[in-house]
């Protein structure tokens, strides 16, 4: 039995070695940079690829893939012209709690920054999915997620116009909308969701920040209020190299 | 406003233009792909890449990004030597019901193929995140999850000898874990879910027969009996092209 003992459960098996095949060269880079990450510890500042591709005598095309997935899995992170060791994913409850109240919990600071606020009339697919009436007037209020001013996600919510009439004059974007409409005495009933890992599409990728094609976790909820009423649609993108998605389930 | 009211409100925002800067062309490429892939339809073949070069006058290896991502993305897939338009993904209910469960709901088969079943020791991290005692014996159920014989998943299960003590011989790997429990009156407390995007490692994606890189979804999951007691650690790997988790919340 070949089972390491000091093996964490959360890990991938055997540090993914196949058993019939080869290793590939990156990947064996990449487990060693990955054992590296965890001597730096947080912040800790990566050798340069030229001092990795000495180190480990591969080529630097090779330290450059096992790099790029550890960015893209967020164990390291670009920081000006070099690369640093990340800090652990935000961990976020899958809940009726807002995304503030989520990011607070871990002693982050949430903030939100305005993309696009319009109305336009309900298109058939939404009526469909949410109980609205098709071609009722309907919010698209779109904005990107920050955790300590570092941008995070990026959410689309639509709600009906006769809902939040004064959305565009007394909400103000930088706020949590979940507060406000606590404060207009809506309140929430019940939502489905459905979460699923999805690429950045080029705006998104510009609007987060994120380098092009980083694989996304993507949220979509729809809710109703306590009269089970519709009430939102979003759809919320998160980088998936900075978040984990938590629930407890029940027996 | 520019806000196409045809918009489906699951999709990204106007196609995923950037608003400021071009259009990259592989991705005005994969816009017009995706609204191809709406008319053919599931199971439709694709136009080989030499068409499609011509078709949309780019070269190959920009029609060949185009559908990498939409192959990662789950829109299309790889049949042969062609490429044809995938079905839906499969929604997975987050819940302690069974994979078997969930999948049968779909109207799929659901199967699964023994990788690895071996017994250790409990190590540290495993003990400290399951309660169960350091040093006891454990068992490593590791089997590729199918649906209609399709490898869509890789899922590891831990679980203390002395709960199970002849799950080597008494156990049909090929059958659901949770319905085998309840045979032994094992009931389920509840559990703690953390979900996350990662990138399959070399031997997970020979495993599950997916393109190296590919996105998947991680499930971790720490359970407990209807006493309270640690009952099993598992991490299930999804395959990110063609599968998604659904959950409803309340307020």
């Amino acid at each position: 039995m070949d089972y390491p003992n000091d093996q964490a459960p959360g890990a991938p098996v055997r540090s993914g070695i196949p058993e019939h095949g080869r290793i590939p060269k990156y990947y064996a880079v990449k487990a060693r940079l990955d054992r590296l990450v965890e001597e730096l510890g947080e912040g800790g500042p990566l050798p340069t690829e030229r001092e990795l591709s000495e180190r480990y005598e591969v080529a630097r095309e090779t330290v450059r893939q096992a790099i790029r997935e550890l960015v893209l899995e967020g164990r390291l992170r670009r920081q000006g012209r070099g690369t640093v060791v990340a800090g652990p994913k935000l961990e976020q409850p899958l809940s009726l709690a807002s995304y503030t109240e989520g990011v607070r919990r871990q002693g982050r600071t949430p903030g939100r920054s305005l993309v696009t606020l319009d109305r336009f009339p309900c298109p058939d697919a939404l009526a469909a999915e949410t109980g609205l009436r098709r071609g009722e007037p309907v919010w698209h209020l779109e904005r990107v997620l920050l955790a300590d001013d570092e941008r995070v996600g990026l959410e689309s919510t639509y709600v009906a116009v006769a809902r939040v009439p004064r959305l565009d004059s007394d909400f103000d974007p930088d706020s949590s909308f979940y507060a406000w409409l606590k404060s207009q005495d809506i309140g929430f009933g019940d939502a489905d969701e459905r979460i699923e890992t999805v690429l950045a599409t080029p705006r998104e990728a510009l609007l987060i920040g994120t380098p092009p094609a980083l694989p996304m976790l993507l949220i979509h909820r729809v809710s109703r209020d306590t009269e089970g009423q519709p009430l939102e649609r979003v759809r919320a993108l998160y980088r998936g190299d900075r978040f984990s998605f938590t629930t407890r389930l029940h027996g």
